[in-house]
Formats: C-alpha cells, structure tokens, sequence
C-alpha cells in the first residue's frame, strides 16, 4: 500500500477499539488528520492517561484512579447496602436512573468455569471478606440474567445468606414503555410470576 | 456523573472521532480499559506520532510524513499523468484498484464558494504551476459526482485546457455487479450517453 507508514498505523491501531473495522478505522484516522488535529492529540493524552492511571477501586473493584472509587469514598452513600454488577456500564446505568443510594460490588465479568472464570477472578474472595465483616447488611443481585448471570447470583446468595445478609434480585418484568404483544414469553412469564400486590 | 474523572474525560475524548457518540465512546473506553490497555497505549502513540508528523505532499496534497509522499516519490511512476482526487480515501481506493500507475492531485475538498472554499484553498494554484511548468501531459478528473465536484472538474478543466494538457473524466455508469432496475436514472443516462463502440 502507497500510503504513509504513520497514518497506515494510525489505521491499524484504531483497529482495536470495539466496533471498528478497517473502514471505519480510516474514516476516523482521516477524519482527525483533516479536521481535528488537536481533537486527536488530546484523545491521545486522555489515553494516555487513562490507560496509566485507572486503577480498581479497592472496595467495588469499579475503575478508580484513587484507592477508593466515587461512589465507595462517598460517606452520604449507605454502605451496608450493596449492589452486585457484572461491569462498570452497569453501574453507570443504574447512577443514572437516580434511584440508588447504596454502594456497588463489580465483578468485571460473572462466573464461567468452561473459561477458567471462578469465584477469586471475579473478586468474591473480597466480597466474601466484606460480608464477614458484617459491614454488608443487604445485597442486591443485579448480574445479568443469562445463564452465566443467573448461576453467580445464585453462588452470591448463598454466600451472603451463610453470612447472615438479606439478599434481594432486581425485579424481572416488562420494561417501562413496552407493549406487551411484543415482549418475549420469558420474560411475560417471569412478569406474572414476579407481580406484585396493587396498594389502594 | 459519580465516575473515575480519567474514564470521563476518556470517554469525552472518544466522542471527537466520526460516527462515535456518547454510548459508543463508554462501549471504546470500557474495552480498552478491561481488555486491552495496550492496544490503548500502542493507539496513544500512534495518534500521537500521526498527528505531529504528517504533513501534506509538497507535490499532491496528500498526507505525507517527508516532502514528498510515497507516490510522488516513486520513480517508477508516470509523473506526466495526474489523477485529480477530493481525498485521500480517495487515493486510497484507486491505488487499491491496482490499475493506475500515474500520480495524484489530492484537492482536500472541492470548490465550494459559499462556505469560503475558492481555487487556493484546494490547492489549485500548486496544481497551475505544474501545469504551467509543462511536467503534467493529462489530467484525470476524478472528483466526486455530485455539484461541487462537478464544477470542481469543469474549473481543473478549463485550468489544463489553457495549459495545453490533455484533460479526460474518469467514465460514469453502471457500476459492476450492479443490476440494472436498481440502477438510478441519472446514472443510467451517463451510462447511455457514455456508450463505448464494442470491439470485435
């Protein structure tokens, strides 16, 4: 290829961002190169500095470049109520419903044996030591509901109920906003199963 | 947002790139950050290098990190035919094609009064020289079918037509593998008016 060796890498390692293939990676690498030089230069010093300088949280295991995340270093937060989540999207997505007070567990991944994923590469060594030290009075399962989610909220639940926690699993139902003709038969079933007594 | 400032200011850089909006930008942040901090890393450097270090062909226009860009450069290439190209996608995807051995004019956009985009702008007064200087024998129009382009090839043309050079349009028509009924009129008519005599 006659092109020039800085931008033909440039092209290849855009390659490795998620969802970007070679199209769409020199689309982008001329993109910045025509339009937004200084667009680039500082996507490569916040890259810079996050890839150095983003650690784990030491209590959530969230992404933090402080030994405590946001959310854990947060006195107002209530800390005896924690959240398991498979990722850290998923914490973001539940800080942006606003409903959350409590503080949250990650994962980075749930329990895959098949890939060599046990309880220790997922963290619960240290959850395990959290819920023995009583600071953990209720945990919300929160992890996916695939299979793979479903089988490390169940090992979560008996580890916290050995424990002496209350455990509670995130409600399974109809969205908001959805039409019932065209919600799956799983989750109808797990909706009706679920259903809650209406208050007058 | 209770999140790392790091991730943050990451996933804000991510945004910059085309096509890349906010969800995408947390989707890039978050692989890189949990499954690849080198590739991270190696796209740091590599952003950081390409956009320090490439600079325009003196000759073409096209992005190059010398004077001259690898197909200026090249001897072996016929410096008396330039093809005329919006962008250096454009380059690109004629050097893939395999056929063209001469070199390029790259205008880094088209003529385009009302946003301020007159001859000097694309470059049109280096393309003059050459022109005038007589090392260029045909030009090969090759910008886009649409107004600006169109207009863009008929300026070049009047341009080289002065200077004495041979001037040809790359052919408009059907392109291959296309079937007919999806074929747009406006192509269909360039493909008829373009009609070749077929050869025995």
């Amino acid at each position: 290829m006659k092109q020039s060796p800085l931008v033909q890498a440039l092209i290849d390692a855009f390659t490795c961002l998620p969802g970007v293939g070679a199209r769409s990676a020199q689309r982008m690498a001329y993109h910045l190169l025509e339009r937004n030089r200084e667009g680039g230069v500082a996507l490569a010093h916040s890259l810079e500095a996050a890839m150095s300088g983003v650690e784990h949280c030491q209590r959530c295991r969230n992404f933090a470049e402080a030994s405590l995340c946001p959310v854990c270093a947060d006195e107002r937060r209530d800390h005896a109520l924690v959240c398991v989540v498979e990722s850290p999207a998923d914490v973001l997505a539940i800080e942006l419903s606003g409903e959350y007070r409590g503080r949250y567990f990650v994962l980075m991944g749930h329990l895959s044996p098949i890939d060599g994923v046990g309880p220790d590469e997922i963290g619960l060594d240290r959850l395990a030591n959290q819920l023995h030290d009583g600071e953990v009075q209720e945990v919300i399962l929160a992890t996916g509901t695939t299979v793979e989610g479903e089988a490390t909220a169940h090992y979560i639940h008996e580890m916290a109920v050995a424990n002496g926690a209350a455990v509670s699993r995130i409600a399974q139902g109809v969205p908001m906003g959805g039409e019932l003709e065209f919600v799956d038969g799983v989750t109808l079933a797990h909706a009706l199963k679920g259903r809650q007594p209406v208050k007058n």
